[in-house]
């Protein structure tokens, strides 16, 4: 039976027409095919090898049509690209778009329908999109699938999340391909929302590694009006297929002529370094929307936050978090309450004195007592704070020291009634001149039947972020879909949460060493991320004897993940008073800058380690950050990349010779020296560990 | 196999417990009892005899918990309640609200959970309702069924219309309760969307008359955080089952103790005048909410809107009402947009001169050109005036014509879209001093795979009400769910639609004559419509030769439906020039008033006549209105309500002597004479025809 299908399968595909499409480098290559039965088929070669075999393109729509066979090819078209851009914040000043695409003008025999699928070869690997073009007699449509393959060449070393419609918060799995299974995952893992609707589906970025050195990374760009893609797994034949998001009764994408698919991306290449500092995703959005963008800035900032997380003191006022308190009785404060004007100020006056921009402080709004878990819709007003929250005497005291104030959204998941109060919460920003927020979707979505990554979230987050930009605030938010570059096209939406952050270290399993080391591959590669970091006292049992989590790093890894973990906005999450304890090791989170002319990765290998340099889009100043996993590692670094002639001070915070991420993650160094362009360093990283440096232009 | 069942069904519901709870008047009551297997049950009385046989009652819960059975009462509480309370606005100044209730106090054995029923006796009639006190262990909850039953005593005359989730904008089919069948409704009648998912569903309220002369209606009252009840018809044992709208996944209601459903109600009287002039609906509602109500004010008003139902004009600018025109092409004017500045302050001058409230302009914002039919979310930003309608200049000439505007949201279904944008909107209302708003729904809802009658929806139409009084606007809704008596709470909320409008009457087949003579019985049970009545050019052949459609009904039919269909909105809905024509008889439009001291029904018999006399709340002024179905009708009305010794100034306006809906339908007749409260007036109405009557007190 097999056999005869293979059989027939071969004829019905005998190729009859094909194309080639190569990058600027010629090292990367698409092909793009239509079977003799009009099948669309492409496949992908690196340094003229396959590495995604011939694999079908199509789409489905709900009416019955299969856009997917039976197509003739009625013209094509092809376009050289080399653009520079200059994204507003960014990893580096100027960014290079360098393309070259070829469209193809499909249409349909019998239906007559038309599908033109583009592709863009980049010297860092293959994007395409499936385009609608205008057509009068197909003007709204339904999708009900897209059946993108991505047929592999074999058995990669694969770095994998379950394909969770509604959360990105898991720890990576770090298998063959052929061993992929959700089964697998530890689900005790501190995520109280799970929708794994299949036990073969991964969450893209995926990022692999062929066993002859090759690495392959399998994205989307400009998800916009679209939900996420998922990716089915098909472990006897390396076969991955596109899954879309579902909405609430089961349709993927509402879209009309003319309308465009987000970029599927490959990327490839046999240095990992050329991966992890791709500007793919962010060359394959649309340019900056925003006229004026003198209000975007980077932001530094602490908060009234890892103090819950650690339990020292709660969001909500009463301390309960019971919804049968808050609804049956008045509140009673607790006295554990974070958000309070006296501790407010303390944050701001620990902000001022250490230069910091910004205070975000949570749980100040009425709500908390009953705010996640029980697909609540009027969770929270975004308007009304807790009786001890001050907003106006903040406010006061946030300006006369200097410092802004960050404003917290937790919508719990209940859209509908953020949008409803989105205005007025927005009104309120501007009467305190807070300029950024953080939103939080913990939770069940509202409208009931959503999920987090389905087309109308995907619309929602984008609204927040345009409706954001018209009122010139800026945009951080946490269990949103992961970023695939919109950032670019609105880079007030400069930060976001959608993986795993530092926080799940403070009462889960929390992310193995590792996860930082992957984070650059697969997270960070369409947008910055509010990763956290900076916690100092790494273990929990200083709260809580009896407490057994921690972080899983060493104190000058957490130093070092400020430069390896790019993003505009950067929080120092740990408390105050346990900075004031080590304000020689903070000294580099006060020095390190947000926003860069330039970076290099010096060393990259997924699940393993990186190394960066920066430079300041400030000043002359590079910062380098070096992590690793669970394993020691020493490295010579050539400091080539300082300005020959010139002389710097080189700041060095590295781990201890003791240090060890899990028996003495809190020991230390630090060094000062004087180096130029010819310096080598030898970094030694403990496991777990990491090395932070900052290199000061000398006025010789 | 039958015959076994119903004796098990014998031995199992014997009947171990009774109670039994009497109107004020004795006439009414109702019988509670839990079976031996626990199951409540319930059945009404009138004048001692069964009116509900005995009728299971019950809630079924989404985590199988069937609060159904197993029942045991743990207590009962007694209460009887007669006060008086005045509505903001309405058909009588003061509302008493006498009833006797009993609460069932019911736990559940096993599963200890706890139900209370409430019955209310009143004299016109019997309403329950399920309560669900507080509870530790049963905090939030889903419905997933309401299981309550309405057991008739025999095969009654009724009439219904098809339980459609989306719509009632169904002409009634009369016919007996045997008979009630969807695929007997003629569906080529003008409703776009339909969702009528069972052939033997219909909705409420349900108005019956048996065969012994007694009239039954079965409705409900506050429904508030719950869907919209609709009835499953079983033809073949006479019997009613709750059927609640799902929402997009198939759950009724998110509810947490403590919370209450809406009540049933089950009218009941051997005069068809108790159910007509009942307030029971009201009654059962909560009391008003808003404190300041001084801007809360009746409004009469004309507009730019019926010149669209009959095609003399368009809603959209270009014309076209082509989604595609407006996307690819500027917007090109057809010459033939209504809502142009000019055309607007025509109808302000028209509105000044004959002493209206108000003018509604439709159609005055972009959106137009693609607005219906596709699903599409972002259709309207409720803020961007056409480049032809200048709102500031519209603004001001109102102003100094004394005359307000009355805003026009169309959300065509899309409320999350309406939801995003309504403080913008009402921000935009108030700067223009717009003091009302007609909403609009036509169209399947997004968030998709929810239904207008949904719990979501219910929560919305009831959101926008709140928000609008928050911001002190009026607000009158088309095509939502029908009202149950939510404008006592929120009585800003004055007027809705949610039934077969006039407009339907311009464009298909159209309102037989006898449905104003139905409304009353059911739509306007739960709250005031704006149906738009007052047509002089009766028959649509003088905008098109070749139209067939026409007005069912005759010119002085049109004037007596302000009396007889009371709301304190209403519209004079012709043309300004088609008024000009027949000034005298316009004369009744401007002269009745929207509030009342007083109302009473002097003749009724649903599906054939309505006979009521109103005294104007503000004078000593009274008016009546008189119509009739597709037959002539002759009757002698008894002044007897007028003040004994004073003498009023008749003014009649009558069907001519050859009138006839059909054949002659513009015929009138107006008549002065000097009457006493005994003067004894012989009505006669033509086939579809009508009287209204105003009556001056003259100062003696």
């Amino acid at each position: 039976m097999k056999i005869v299908s293979l059989l027939f399968l071969c004829i019905m595909s005998q190729i009859t027409f094909g194309q080639e499409l190569f990058s600027p480098s010629k090292k990367v290559a698409v092909r793009f095919e239509l079977t003799s039965s009009g099948e669309p088929i492409y496949s992908v070669l690196y340094e003229g090898k396959e590495v995604i075999k011939p694999s079908k393109l199509g789409i489905l729509l709900k009416d019955g049509t299969r856009l997917s066979k039976d197509f003739n090819t009625i013209d094509s078209q092809i376009k050289a690209v080399d653009e520079t851009w200059s994204p507003v914040l960014g990893e580096q000043s100027n960014i290079r778009n360098q393309y070259n695409e070829k469209s193809f003008f499909l249409v349909q025999k019998g239906s007559n329908k038309k599908l033109t699928i583009v592709f863009r070869a980049y010297n860092e690997g293959v994007a395409f999109r499936y385009e609608f073009p205008f057509e009068k007699q197909v003007d709204y449509f339904v999708i009900s699938d897209e059946l993108t393959q991505f047929k592999l060449t074999g058995d990669h070393k694969t770095f994998w999340i379950p394909g969770d419609y509604d959360s990105q918060e898991y720890p990576y799995m770090e298998t063959l391909f052929s061993e992929i299974d959700n089964n697998k995952v530890v689900m005790d893992n501190g995520i109280a929302l799970k929708s794994i609707k299949s036990r073969f589906r991964v969450q893209s970025p995926l990022m692999m590694k062929s066993t002859k050195g090759v690495y392959l990374n399998i994205f989307e760009a400009a998800v916009v009006n679209y939900p996420v893609m998922h990716l089915d797994v098909d472990t006897s034949d390396f076969t991955l297929v596109s899954n879309l998001t579902p909405n609430a009764i089961g349709d993927k994408a509402y879209l009309r002529t003319p309308s465009v698919t987000p970029w599927r991306t490959i990327m490839v290449s046999r240095d990992a370094r050329d991966i992890v500092a791709s500007k793919l995703i962010y060359n394959l959005n649309e340019p900056n929307r925003i006229e004026d963008v003198s209000w975007i800035k980077p932001m530094k900032y602490v908060g009234i936050w890892w103090e819950m997380h650690v339990g020292k003191s709660t969001w909500d006022y009463a301390g309960s978090q019971n919804a049968q308190n808050a609804q049956n009785q008045d509140l009673i404060p607790s006295g554990k309450h974070g958000a309070t004007t006296e501790n407010t100020k303390r944050y701001i006056d620990f902000a001022a004195t250490h230069g910091f921009d910004g205070v975000l402080v949570e749980g100040w709004n009425v709500g908390w007592e009953d705010w996640f878990g029980n697909w609540k819709e009027d969770v929270f007003d975004f308007l009304t704070p807790y009786p001890d929250f001050d907003l106006d005497e903040v406010t006061k005291y946030a300006q006369s020291k200097g410092v802004k104030m960050i404003m917290h959204h937790e919508t719990s998941g209940s859209v509908g009634n953020y949008e409803r109060h989105l205005d007025r919460a927005m009104d309120l920003m501007k009467k305190h001149q807070y300029p950024a927020v953080k939103t939080g979707y913990v939770g069940r979505i509202i409208p009931r039947g959503e999920y987090h990554d389905g087309q109308a979230m995907v619309n929602h987050f984008n609204f927040v972020a345009q409706r954001m930009a018209d009122n010139k605030l800026l945009l951080n938010s946490h269990e949103s879909t992961r970023p695939t570059g919109y950032s670019r096209t609105y880079p007030n939406f400069f930060a976001s949460e959608a993986a795993r952050g530092n926080e799940f270290n403070a009462w889960s399993n929390g992310n193995p060493p590792m996860h930082e080391t992957i984070l650059p591959f697969t997270r960070l590669l369409g947008g910055a991320m509010d990763y956290t970091p900076g916690i100092f006292e790494i273990k929990m049992s200083i709260y809580d004897a009896s407490k057994k989590e921690q972080v899983q790093t060493t104190l000058a890894k957490q130093l070092a993940l400020y430069v390896t973990m790019y993003s505009p906005l950067q929080m120092a999450a740990d408390l105050p008073e346990n900075y004031e304890r080590y304000l020689d090791a903070f000294q580099f989170i006060k020095d390190v800058p947000l926003d860069w002319q330039e970076s290099r990765y010096l060393e990259a290998e997924p699940g393993d380690y990186i190394t960066v340099v920066r430079k300041d889009k400030n000043s002359e100043n590079w910062f380098l950050g070096a992590i690793t996993d669970e394993h020691s590692r020493t490295t010579d670094i050539q400091l080539d990349f300082l300005t020959p002639g010139k002389k710097y001070k080189a700041t060095i915070y590295r781990d201890g010779k003791k240090a060890h991420w899990k028996e003495n993650p809190k020991s230390y160094e630090i060094q000062s020296l004087t180096v130029s362009h010819k310096t080598k360093l030898k970094l030694k990283l403990a496991n777990g560990g990491g090395t932070a440096i900052s290199f000061e232009l000398l006025n010789n």
